[in-house]
């Protein structure tokens, strides 16, 4: 079989990319060749397999020869992340909705040409929840929760969704959307998300650095890891239309978490000198962002799926801490 | 003021620009200007009025004129109806998506030029709810159902309300979109709407014709009258942003009716010989498409407004037959 993964060569599509071909099989076919397309390059082990083919530049303009080529899956996991889409409306609308329409037209015009639809798993986010003044937000957002995106990037989101479930009625595509909780531990740098100081209170104080949290230790929020965000997009991929339940977007699995336990269970796993790195420095900006999002979501669909949340944030960072096998200078501030 | 209604010369459009034109006022504000934009010319009595201005031809194209317009207010009401978004997908998205989307991003460019925030009523619809497998609809559509659109139709308007939702938030437009209920009796001649049969059972008999009802009499459905839907429109025009509450999309008000009770109501109105003209002969195409839409529909939202549904049918048909008055033809049936 032949696959595309877009933002392939991001956090979440590397890591699924490298689940793919460690796995070679998905749905029960071999995956004979797996096209990652990313604005940016991938890694250099994803490029040496022999079948993995790269596909980079901007997704929008690529979509036209993605027009006549076939694929028996598709990951959709490119987008602009919530900062960027709040800084800068039009790439939100660009990155993040032209975009996918074009993917879906691209898809639709191969079926209606007499392929088979497509099976296409949608990265969408629980930022698709939040508080609205004629809809307050439950307590816990569930999969049948009303969306009121408070965001750009939770709007795009929503509307991916809702089309991909049209694209889906109308046999265009077999389309699945997935909302993934916030994925934490990220490698590498900060970035433009609002939500990227729930990895940077974890990474940098493991990598020696200090890391300051713009939000209290009270904000809850609901986290999975970068393993089980995978697993989870693999299992919606692979369950039956029956299984998946309808057309409606589900969450994945979440952790509930507080930034207060996320800095207990630093301190457990790494030390107190590690957790001490870590200065509550409030930004408004990114507070007002985070208090618009869910503090706890649930998970029901997904959990008839088979997919479980991790069990305490402990384990989070001991697989952060596993994963960084091969790049010891992150973990220096380990002392070890 | 100047305004814009789009869609001006349809049936709401055209019955929405006489209101405004008689009432000469709206949020307190001289009317000096009423621009009606649609795909036809409007009726010879709005071109009469000296402030009226057309614009015929598609919103699309329009859009790029529209840019360099100013308007305090603009009712957005252009929009391919359910049955042709069914039978032609691309003239969907394009009437529909694009189209909107062309209109808010030409009142965003004022904005961010220094304009102050256009407001703007978007016409949505009941047609955004209906049954998912993963999501049963309740047995009353309220404001704060989760919207799971069965029909390509209610999926643009839904998108269209979240778009203008998140619009509205970043101060682009100052917008509200009220979903309409299924609108009746229409004059005229059917239409491509799934929906037509609801006038049609009774338009047809109060002229002496056959008409064929599709579905069985026991299918509810939440109805409006046209001035009842207009006032619901000028309401939501006029509401302080306060009063809205909130961004999220409003119900308007309904009367939830049974066919059944339609006939009932037409028969105490016109009498059994007009009853007797409507014929049930069942249309799998347009019973599937009603059979996912909602029975029964509430308008909390609406009601704190002041808006209130009819109370009865019969009220809908002796307000059709009072808009008769010019076309005696339209009323033959009665036998007058």
């Amino acid at each position: 079989m032949r696959l595309l993964i877009t933002g392939g060569a991001g956090f979440v599509g590397a890591r699924l990319a490298r689940a793919l071909l460690a796995r070679g099989t998905l749905a029960g076919q071999r995956i004979d060749s797996l096209v990652v397309a990313d604005q940016a390059a991938p890694s250099a082990d994803l490029c040496a397999d022999a079948r993995v083919e790269t596909r980079v530049g901007p997704l929008l303009a690529q979509c036209e020869a993605l027009r006549r080529e076939p694929f028996d899956g598709v990951f959709h996991l490119a987008s602009a992340v919530s900062g960027e889409c709040e800084a800068d409306f039009e790439l939100g609308l660009r990155s993040n909705l032209d975009t996918t329409r074009a993917l879906l037209d691209a898809l639709r015009e191969r079926t209606q040409a007499g392929a088979a639809p497509t099976r296409l798993v949608f990265s969408s986010s629980v930022a698709v929840f939040g508080p609205d003044a004629a809809v307050p937000m439950p307590a816990v957002v569930a999969d049948d929760t009303l969306p009121t995106p408070q965001t750009s990037y939770g709007t795009q989101k929503l509307i991916c969704e809702v089309l991909i479930a049209d694209y889906t009625r109308k046999g265009y595509i077999d389309g699945r959307a997935a909302r993934l909780m916030t994925v934490t531990v990220r490698p590498g740098r900060p970035n433009a998300a609002a939500s990227s100081f729930f990895s940077g209170i974890i990474r940098e104080p493991l990598a020696g650095e200090e890391a300051i949290c713009p939000v209290s230790p009270d904000v809850s929020h609901p986290v999975s890891s970068p393993q089980r965000t995978v697993d989870g997009l693999i299992a919606v991929y692979e369950a039956s239309r029956e299984a998946f339940v309808g057309r409606t977007a589900l969450n994945l699995p979440a952790l509930n978490v507080r930034v207060g336990e996320m800095l207990d269970a630093l301190e457990a796993v790494a030390g107190k000198a590690v957790r001490s790195r870590v200065r509550f420095e409030r930004d408004e900006r990114i507070a007002g962002i985070v208090a618009r999002w869910p503090q706890r979501a649930s998970a029901a669909r997904a959990a008839r799926l088979g997919l479980q949340p991790e069990k305490n944030f402990e384990d989070i960072i001991r697989q952060y801490i596993a994963d960084c096998a091969a790049t010891p200078q992150a973990l220096k501030g380990l002392g070890r």
